[in-house]
């Protein structure tokens, strides 16, 4: 029986109650698929400055290192907004365990469940074009963290800068990882940049192009981002894997969680090159519903899947879970964000839906 | 009765016989309000390249220097795509005028008429709520033109960087274009930055918030651009002046003209401080529909018009021509690209276009 430690960093706002859900379906899936994990609850974010005072304790972050995986759920809120940037818990920690764990591998996965295509907002016949896009995100280099940035100069003529920087091996890993993720989906890949320019868009599409030789089954196309947040609107059916430096990916995944109308319901994962990664909710924190048990844990769920599938190749039980999902969804056992206005009152609560899908797996 | 000279730079595509179009309406509005326009055609782009060696011959910027404004058409198609970077149109034309005349301030406007709003690709309810946004994009400084960029380094870590930068006077001045604007609109305006993340965000939102306090009756919001993205899908009725640094106001300002599913109704606007200025389509060069008489020759007019308000200070005349334009459109004179598959019969030429919008001045 193989046997996981994971870090739990449920966080703030709704993180609790939907890590709780995610807890519970984990634990029949270990039952029923043979395995044991063991759960460390760690502070982070507001609740770690209120409590420790800083966002991502030394203590997280050694159990972090400890364990086999991150399972985390959201942070942040309006509470902290107004300390230092450096201190805020989106900075101190989010950022701060993505450059620590080199997680450079971001999978940011958006479909839109033809049950759930009237969520949309795009129109109808667009929303129900097979939409179905895995955006592949640089997440540890680029503008986020290129040295130098910073402030010179006097009087009106200060000026503010950042470095938007990458190195050749640097995108031949993300690269790699859109490659291989496309051909177990539907093999092509976007290469999203502005190489008309950028000197980075320039070496990103090189090294790209020298990468897609290795994989002749992959179709690869480029598009601009200026373009490619068009044709995500226009017609988002059209593409698979999205491959994106680190901002573009930030842009471009928001605006795919967008199209699809139920950002709840949508994991992603954050990966280095070992395997270990840190997983978590696509939305945020969402502290307007906190506490009302009536926030959507699907997107927590599927977090604990994609934990299982790519840190702990456990990959029938995270099956297991994605079905269990799916069918929940289909059957319409639905929070109320999901529902239309006349239909609210048939709205589960975040108890029930996980309920039902515990029933499913 | 005043005099004006105009470099008229028809470019590649569709460029010449859209602009055919704008210059008769021109000629109408000149003799209905009693001024006269002198025009000089000049080669750019690729039609330059081909004729003359080079995108922007000198004669063609010298032109531009001696008129009090440009009015542009469209530039590039995939004859130029292999040429080096530098040489292309799109950067030897496009950035070389912005840059040379510091044409800062860029203003495009997206409106989604209530008689085209089927043509948007977001849902009725979301489309017919009164979508009309300006966006502000400040447009010769950010990582487009900021120094250094360049490539270093050695094998695998060879590394490309860009300078993405800003002065607090460069921030200051498109800040005050976008107030101003707002204050002839709808009194609010968005500010889209990543300051959580970047630190001429951080300048930006500081500099942005200093010009606000002069015009306090305009509401201003702050939006970061992965989530001005998403609600500009969501909901962008919302928005009035959206004001975006160079790079983010490529990307917001063609998601906007996206959403309005009619990018060729779509005029631009690049103003300097001297209120000198570049006026073009938003949309390309269209080369696959070029020389067929079918192009929309409306944002080519409505150029026309942003050029006779912003730069020549011809008020009257331009709203002239925005009216003839909205009366053609709701009286449904159309070219296809408007019209439903079930009715491409009624698609009206370029020159009906043209002819009937003029009848209407
Ligand atoms: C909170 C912020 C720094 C972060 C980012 O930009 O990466 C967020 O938008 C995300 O996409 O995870
Ligand atoms: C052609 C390109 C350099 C240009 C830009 O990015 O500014 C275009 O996308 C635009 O928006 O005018």
């Amino acid at each position: 029986m193989s046997k996981h430690s994971i870090a739990v960093l449920a966080g703030d706002g709704i993180g609790p109650e939907v890590m709780e859900q995610a807890l519970r379906a984990l634990s029949v899936v270990s039952s029923k698929y043979d395995f044991e994990l063991a759960y460390k609850e760690y502070p982070v974010g507001g609740f770690a400055i209120d409590t420790c005072g800083e966002a991502l304790p030394k203590e997280t972050l050694a159990g972090c290192e400890a364990a086999d995986a991150i399972l985390f759920g959201s942070i942040g809120g309006p509470k902290w907004d107004t300390l230092p940037l450096d201190l805020r818990p989106e900075r101190a920690a989010l950022l701060k365990l993505r450059s620590h764990f080199d997680l450079f591998s971001n999978l940011r996965p958006a479909k839109i469940y033809e049950s759930l295509a009237h969520l949309s907002p795009l129109r109808p016949d667009i929303a129900k074009n097979n939409v179905d896009v895995l955006v592949v995100r640089e997440l540890t280099s680029g503008i986020y963290f290129g040295q130098p940035k910073g402030i010179e100069g006097e009087g009106e003529q200060t000026n503010a800068f950042d470095t938007m920087r990458y190195s050749k091996a640097e995108i031949r890993r993300i690269a790699k990882t859109a490659f291989i993720a496309a051909s177990k989906r539907k093999n092509k890949v976007t290469s999203v940049d502005k190489a008309n320019v950028l000197v980075t868009s320039r070496l990103w599409r090189e090294i790209v192009e020298e990468v897609a030789t290795d994989y002749p089954d992959i179709e690869l196309e480029h598009l601009y981002i200026d373009n490619a947040t068009m044709q995500l609107v226009a017609n988002p059916g059209q593409f698979d894997v999205m491959l994106c430096s680190n901002l573009f990916g930030d842009i471009v995944s928001d605006e795919c969680a967008m199209i699809t109308g139920s950002m709840g319901l949508l994991p992603s994962a954050s990966i280095n090159e070992a395997g270990f990664g840190m997983f978590e909710p696509a939305g945020g924190s969402a502290p307007d519903i906190a506490g009302l048990g009536i926030a959507n844990p699907v997107a927590q769920i599927l977090s604990a899947s994609m934990m299982l599938r790519h840190s702990l190749n456990l990959t029938e039980a995270a099956d297991c879970i994605d079905n269990a999902v799916l069918k929940t969804l289909s059957d319409g056992v639905l929070t109320g964000e999901l529902l239309p206005a006349d239909q609210k009152q048939n709205a589960k609560s975040t108890q029930d839906v996980g309920d039902y899908i515990i029933s499913q797996l």
